[in-house]
This record gives C-alpha cells, sequence and structure tokens, in this order.
C-alpha cells in the first residue's frame, strides 16, 4: 500500500530534506522512523526538497508500506520513533501511482521577517532579523511583478536539464504583529528562488531599489543582478497542493 | 554607575535564571558578558527567578559598571558578547538605589498552550502541546477565582522565611491563532506558581474538575490538592513593571 503523509519539521538541525552520504537529512530521519515501524527499509519522496536550515509545515511525501493495523496507529507508531522537530502530521492510503512530486500542482512557502534593533531569542531560529525597519507597501509593488509565468533564472537556477521558467500564482508581504511575513506560491521554484526574491525584495524595503527595478531586473533573465541569498531559517515550506 | 537592562532569553539550554554551582544560568553568562566587556568581575541582580526551561521576553536586570562609552554602545557591547539564546533589549542608566526584585510592582508571565492531535516541531520548544481540545471558558471562570490577595499555598511555596500571599492582578486566557494563552499579573509568585496555576486550569479545560472546586483548592492552602505542574517550556516572562 502506498501511503501519502503531511509531515512538519524544523530544519535548523538538518542538511535539508535530501538524504546525503555525509549529513543529516530529513528524510534519512523518516526513513530510519519507517524501517523501525516496518522492520524493512523503505524509501520516501518529498514534494520538493527544502534547503539546509528550511522548515516545513506542510512537506507531503509518500512511501510504500505493508501495514496490517489502522492508519491512525501508523501516524503515532512513526511519532514516537522520530525526533521532536519531526512530526507526521497527518498520514492517508494513497493511490499507487501517487508521487509527491509529479502530481504537486503548487507550492507555497512563507517567510518571516522580523525587524526591531534587537533580535529575539525566541525567535531566532525561525525569523530573519532585521535591524532596519521596511517599506512593505513598496516590497508589495515589487512582489506584484513576479505573478505571472516567466524565466526566473535571475531568481535562482533549475535542476540539470530543465529550463528556469515557473508560474508564481500569489506573491504576498502581511503585517502580522511585529513580523512581516511573505506568502509566495508557485506551481515549482527553483533552488533558492524564495531566498533570492526575498533577499532583493529586502534591499526594496530599504529604498535602495524601486519596484520598477525589481521588474526589470526579473526580466534580465541574469542572477547576477539580483540581491543576496535570505538566510534559510527564516523559510518554511506550509503547504503542497494537488491534482 | 548603575544601569537597567531589560533582557530577553530562550531558556532551552539553561537551568533556570540564577547562577548555580555546577549547570549553566542566564545570570552567570550576562555576568561572563559584562565582564568580557568591561575587564572586571560584575554581578547581576534579577527581577525573579526563572525556572530551568522558562523563557523571558521581558526580564530586567541591573548591575553596576564603570562605562565610559554610550549606553547604546554597551548595549551592543553586551550583545555582541552574549551567546543567541540571550539578547540585551533595553538598557538605561538608573538610580544607585534601583533593586529590580525590592522595587518591582508587579510580573506579568505567559503561558502558551497548543492543542492539536500531533506537536508542532517548531513550536515545540515554546508551548506546551496537549493532544485534547480544552474548555477555555471553563477556564476563565476558574481563573478569575485566582484574582485578588490570597495564600497561593495550594499552587506554590514562598521562599524560607516569607508567607505565601500574593496578589494577582490579571488572570486570563485569550485565544491567539491556534494557541490558548494564559497571561497572568502578580505583585510576585510563589516558587513555581504559574506552572501549577496552568496544570491545574488544564484540568478544568478538559472538563474533570469545575471552577468551584479550583476555587476550593485555592481556598484550601493545601499543595496536596492541586493539579500537575505544567512543563517549564511553555513559560515566558514577559514583562516587570516598577513603581
Amino acid at each position: 500500500m502506498r501511503y501519502r503523509a503531511t509531515i512538519a519539521y524544523d530544519g535548523t538541525a538538518y542538511h535539508g530534506f535530501q538524504r546525503q552520504s555525509n549529513a543529516s537529512s530529513v528524510q534519512a530521519t523518516l526513513e530510519s522512523a519507517l524501517a523501525l515501524v516496518s522492520g524493512d527499509a523503505s524509501s520516501i519522496t518529498g514534494s520538493g526538497r527544502t534547503d539546509a536550515g528550511v522548515h516545513a509545515s506542510g512537506q507531503v511525501v509518500a512511501f510504500d508500506l505493508d501495514w496490517k493495523h489502522k492508519t491512525s496507529a501508523l501516524r503515532s507508531a512513526l511519532n514516537v520513533n522520530l525526533p521532536s522537530d519531526i512530526r507526521v502530521l497527518e498520514i492517508g492510503e494513497a493511490d499507487a501511482s501517487f508521487h509527491p512530486r509529479f502530481d504537486a500542482r503548487s507550492r507555497t512557502y512563507q517567510y518571516r521577517v522580523y525587524t526591531a534593533p534587537v533580535a529575539d531569542p525566541l525567535r531566532r531560529m525561525y525569523t530573519w532579523h532585521l535591524p532596519h525597519s521596511l517599506n512593505v507597501a513598496a516590497m508589495q509593488e515589487a512582489a506584484e511583478h513576479l505573478i505571472g509565468t516567466y524565466d526566473f533564472s535571475s531568481f535562482g537556477s533549475p535542476p540539470q536539464g530543465d529550463n528556469a521558467t515557473r508560474t508564481v500564482i500569489l506573491a504576498r508581504w502581511d503585517r502580522a504583529d511585529d513580523e512581516i511575513h511573505f506568502t509566495i506560491r508557485a506551481n515549482a521554484f527553483l533552488y533558492r528562488m524564495v531566498r533570492r526574491i526575498v533577499g532583493t525584495l529586502v534591499i526594496v524595503g530599504r529604498g535602495r531599489m524601486t519596484a520598477n527595478t525589481f521588474r526589470d531586473i526579473l526580466a534580465a533573465c541574469d542572477p547576477n543582478r539580483s540581491g543576496p541569498t535570505a538566510p534559510p531559517h527564516g523559510l518554511t515550506l506550509t503547504v503542497v497542493s494537488f491534482k
């Protein structure tokens, strides 16, 4: 039976979602828990790789397993075998053909920015602290240029053999108490795309780049013109939507 | 010159605020940073001890220091010498007689409860996860019995030589997105008082104790009748107010 599970993790301690030979990954940790539960080596497929230090509240994974008990008991069994920084939130049976990467219609990421003179120790692992105020209206104006189907080469590189065209459905800045949150949804993302977009939009927010220049950088398809890459710890994969 | 500083810390890695001989404490870590900045051994006084694992967003401390530069430069100098889980938020000159414990008029604590079937890895260090729904109205009704000047022996023990009478000014449950927050303000607190109150109020929230029984437990001045002590990691010292 193929299962589909929604996973949340704190990426602080992991070198990304994807299994690596010499470093801890979310995927390998999930596979270890699955092996403990099933007594068998199982492989897990995710909806997307998250970089080292990036979090998830709605990553979707799939795996095949011969499980004789209730599906709800499988969730509990996995969670007791996982470290507390990874949790299986939901689990259900899926079609044998279900593939979390190929079947995903969109991915949504949220980036949290905290602007204050001093960082907040309680949020240091989940927000990008900037000791400057930001012009959110200007960042929003610039972000709206992202919506549509474009070559996003200015903000990231595609996997080998793929092109850089992606469709951004939503790109929005919101004030949330004393934080500023960027929500972006696209059919798929290039490597580091969200973090490079955020890094560049923050330059707009500081008044050092206009929204029109941001639009020109997007149109230029030139990775040398965008701003710095925002740090990974502000970023969370929040939703993966399927057909 | 005496300085007064507002401090925030993530208590996860510390055995409480107060210096201990064999374990890391917030106080000793602050004193080390102060010694690095001043080249001198300095001692720090806090407004209150927080237990091991308890956080603070508004602890107030005082210390004496011979500092020749601007006060704002002292904040920066301390922060670069502190680990990222402790931050000096504000700093200012104080009267030579200022004492953060004796001069404090009230302390405010917040306790965060997260109710969902599965814990959230991104909030595991800052919320008490309960896999049950809670009756917030019942918890609020019970909490209102706390307001006033009472002997709080049922919920904690006083320091040696002190009595257990305290004045609770505010005790309120609020829904905050998908969390439930308890805010309590008192002139001072007994050892573990907030956590024992929260542990008992959660029993009310689960429908296993009435608000009237809660009131009777308070009146009984009997520590054997209250509920379990809520875990430290949900608790944050948020505000200390002064005369």
